[in-house]
């Protein structure tokens, strides 16, 4: 297969140029129905010139560093201003998101709310997640908001990461 | 952050063990909407233990390298013979899929059908979608059915791969 140089990042995406790369940092999880927990985070955001960015994660137990979560999937700004996530999860959960996003000479913060929850037979029932991502200079910090197995919506994630 | 040594596959997926490594080739596609096309395809499948296969892929022009279509997602066999596979698209395309799966000392094959899809705002309505993936040997092939943009469900994409 061919493989050209490096390109230039989409200028649909310019906004989210801050993401680019690899962040590793560790966070912290809760919800009534499970004991709290913590985990060290891998995630990088990747582009090849074409309008998205490319995000994959993963997460392991802090201690034993044995496989905990996975995700991936794509992020498009369709105008200024808005942004459309696009996430497979392998607990057999698609996700669409939509909501804001600012950035350019302020920090980047984006906020999202799911739109859509595709679920496999064998899934757990997810019925809301919201995410909010920022980034002050090297530190890209999140937290993720879900209504899950007949709780409502409330905080489940926190992390904080910097840039390798 | 904590590397273990390679993990076992985990017995449930099992069944899907030939899918695992990287696959190249060449595919054609095909829709009343647009005119016929040609790509080189990489597609690699991977684990960490847990009971799931991660997904990726990325197609590029035959000629100039450019590229064209990506994927990425998880595949989960819930139960012997049945499979989920979540699927993420830049399009803004979120597929849920369930089907069968067939192996073991038979040739493998992968038969799955949507049964949802989520679409961000701005992509284009994809109604239907259906996967065949089959493996015999060192070679994988895959067709792809569409309904899509007011057009019925029909041949959208085929491609041969081999194992690099």
């Amino acid at each position: 297969m061919t493989t050209n140089p490096p390109a230039e990042l989409h200028p649909d995406v310019a906004v989210l140029a801050p993401l680019l790369g690899t962040w590793e940092g560790e966070g912290t999880g809760e919800y009534p129905t499970i004991d709290d927990f913590s985990y060290v985070e891998s995630i990088t955001f990747a582009h090849v010139g074409k309008p998205f960015i490319a995000y994959t994660q993963r997460t392991r137990h802090p201690e034993t560093g044995a496989p905990m979560h996975a995700e991936t999937g794509y992020l498009r700004v369709p105008r200024p201003g808005s942004i459309e996530i696009v996430m497979a999860q392998p607990t057999g959960i698609a996700e669409i998101y939509e909501g804001a996003v600012v950035g350019g000479d302020a920090p980047l913060v984006i906020d999202v709310r799911s739109t859509s929850i595709g679920s496999t037979t064998s899934a757990k029932e997810v019925t809301i997640t919201e995410r909010t991502i920022s980034i002050i200079g090297d530190v890209l910090q999140y937290t993720f908001r879900m209504a899950a197995v007949g709780q409502p919506l409330q905080h489940h994630l926190s992390a904080s990461l910097h840039r390798t």
